[in-house]
């Protein structure tokens, strides 16, 4: 074993994290309420590898691909570490034509971008995804958006939204301010798909990326106000029924739009109360549009400086677009590392964790106990049970059991081992005490 | 979004899997198992990232370092994806002086070895290690012994041996065969880790190694012909403390050898008998020597094709060596592809798992029942419900609910909901009556 230099500075990449102590319960806590609903809406979990071919997610990310941390294996093959949890899917979907369809999972695991670290942006991040390969039906929209309310609500953030948004829409503002190539149209979901997620000036921003993106001032002037006018309109209606109503007439009778507005009217006519609530119709909503083909979703918690904490929608060329089944899709994620940022915001933590009884059993002899092994089995039928394996001052010890959370220290200093709390339990005392009167080796 | 060629042939790199359907429950079931051991002996969670710096792991493996998966991101760092989990672990013991001592955590995630991959090999792979960093007491050697041997046991596994060692005892066999410098002392352990680690030869391919490793024939010879002599002597006692007390003279009085004598007789006296009978101590058990410095613990499924699931012993240098911290370790690993293999051929899978009670809601009338998300709003309070999003024939929604495991399909065919049981259950079907009756919507 080589010594490095002892004055080496230890660090880890930035963007990923050690999560310790505390903040990993909190994390296996958090992950465990998305399983449960995830669960709860039928969703059965499958797990991809994280080293992928390249080709396999080559030509679906665009601007993305940048962002692929490139691996090199022995035999010459390009890798990398995944970019996200659908293209697997849509791969797995591909490979394993006989898997029973529709084809529901869920994954949480993590996913990897080369990009500039910042506060709740990480380059190694744990994505929660919920997909439905397979489902053509409008009831798939309705069941995820119903779930990523439960969800929300369940994890207490109290005060969110659910902007809500239609591919068909994007096309239709596209087509009302004369944008007519492809090139145009990608132009502009690119403006807002930088607006949604990256910039921060609203507007102004999806402004700038029109006129990056080669669309003259005088049409990214006419966008921005057609995005103002119809935002407004909405304003004007309370219900969502009426707001979707206006759509069709605000668009000029855009059969792209008239397909939004139908779309938009099945999955509200559906939705409990509660959930329409929440909901907000959002022209700028993008979330990378050249991946979906129509409904998108994104949840936000409000009062947070961190913005979206879900996003989805329909991918229905995906599938096809990776292997060759063609398989429509639906499907939403988290951001792990984000929605706990949130929740840490919103002093959820604190509130929310039971750890496990935890007995710390403590040998102050000079000798060890010769039946501290007899004890300890004994005890953890029945209680998760730390061994003290150091001789140390009873202080430190004391001082251990608190750091670590135990309930309860038990010193093994004579033949009758001496129960201490930490945290007072007369139930636990008094099931420990009848535990340790009941063997006979004591 | 570009499309790929329709004949793309799609794939996942060698030596990594998907994971589907009950595979991925029956893993879960595992992992779940380990995990609560692993706290019933007090053990925390940690958590630490996949992508590392190369120089927190360059000068730890040794010829492991040739199957390093290399990273370079975009400020040209050099990451890898990581090669184990306690070189981390090791990594975050430097880095945080201020977490409780003893350290003890547990980790379960992939590492990744860009090695030739075969069955039961894999490049990606999932350890479950749990080690405890700051303890210098033999008691912490026992405490992972017992472990390891209820792990086995609850996970159903009858037939298994515990072969232990200790790394001075390969010092000693060094010196009895007259084996002098440092180069050689590596050379004997490097041969003994290959004919363990990888050889399906036993002591042909111990011979080899050490003849690779410029031992010179008459040598390699005597080696053989002690580990012979020390495995026959062995055989001649039943007794665990009597074996061990032939250790120091079998090695000549060497310093060495009664050194791991007593603490192997330490360990031994604590050990309860149960444990003491699947124990074996084996001279050539190397598992890395140059990384482990005194016991050495490796667990193996008898009757199977796969050698062995889980591997530890106390490394007391690794700490100081990644950083600047002069601290004790002892630890033990599951592989979790090779264990779940193994469990596999013994055929525990198919005994030991449970599904969720999961209810099929379907709607085969053309227009979908308008009360079809209270309907599963309200069971969802109670089961797992999936709804089928297509319209579909009842045959196809029938062979659904077989494939997926679903016990019961809700039909909303007419005002009141038909219940069709896929796998017989009074409970549950009453249940189901009584709750789909008092909904006033229907």
């Amino acid at each position: 074993m080589v010594l490095n230099l002892s004055e080496q500075k230890l660090s880890i990449p930035e963007g990923t994290e050690d999560v310790l102590g505390l903040d990993m319960r909190y994390r296996e806590h958090i992950i465990n309420i998305i399983k449960e609903v995830y669960e709860n809406y039928g969703f059965n979990p499958h797990k991809t590898p994280i080293l992928e071919y390249l080709e396999t997610f080559n030509g679906h990310h665009g601007e993305g691909e940048k962002l692929f941390f490139h691996i090199k294996d022995k035999n010459d093959k390009d890798l990398i570490a995944r970019y996200d949890l659908t293209v697997p899917l849509a791969r797995v979907a591909s490979m394993y034509p006989d898997l029973p369809r529709p084809y529901k999972r869920y994954q949480i695991g993590p996913s990897f971008r080369d990009d500039e670290p910042g506060k709740s942006h990480f380059r190694e991040f744990t994505q929660c995804d919920a997909d439905i390969i397979g489902a053509d039906s409008l009831l798939a929209e309705i069941d995820i958006t119903v779930m990523a309310h439960e969800l929300l609500t369940i994890l207490g953030i109290k005060n969110f939204v659910l902007k809500i948004n239609h591919r068909l829409l994007i096309q239709a503002l596209a087509l009302k301010v004369g944008l007519q190539s492809k090139e145009e149209h990608l132009g502009l979901q690119r403006a807002l798909d930088y607006a949604d997620k990256v910039s921060k000036d609203g507007l102004q921003g999806v402004k700038n990326k029109l006129l990056e993106n080669n669309i003259p001032l005088n049409i990214a002037n006419q966008t921005l106000m057609e995005i103002e006018s119809f935002a407004n309109l909405l304003t004007q209606f309370d219900d969502l029924q009426n707001q979707i109503n206006q759509i069709e007439k605000f668009f000029d009778n855009c059969p792209s739009a008239a397909k939004a507005a139908a779309d938009l009217k099945f999955i509200m006519s559906y939705l409990p109360k509660n959930v329409q609530s929440n909901i907000k119709i959002d022209l700028t909503l993008a979330r990378g549009a050249d991946y979906y083909t129509g409904y998108i979703l994104e949840g936000v918690a409000i009062d947070t400086e961190i913005g979206a904490i879900l996003g989805g929608g329909r991918y229905n060329q995906l599938v096809s677009a990776v292997g060759n089944a063609n398989e429509a899709g639906v499907g939403l994620a988290f951001g792990l590392e984000r929605l706990l940022s949130v929740l840490k915001s919103l002093d959820y933590i604190d509130k929310n964790i039971e750890l496990p009884s935890k007995i710390l059993l403590a040998n102050t002899n000079v000798e060890f106990h010769p039946k501290l092994f007899v004890i300890a089995r004994e005890l953890r039928k029945y209680y998760d049970v730390d061994i003290y394996y150091n001789q140390s001052p009873f202080g430190d010890i004391v001082h251990f059991a608190q750091q670590n959370k135990h309930q309860m220290i038990i010193e093994l200093i004579g033949k009758q081992p001496l129960i201490h709390a930490v945290i007072e339990n007369e139930t636990m005392q008094s099931k420990v005490t009848d535990i340790l009167n009941n063997l006979d080796c004591i």
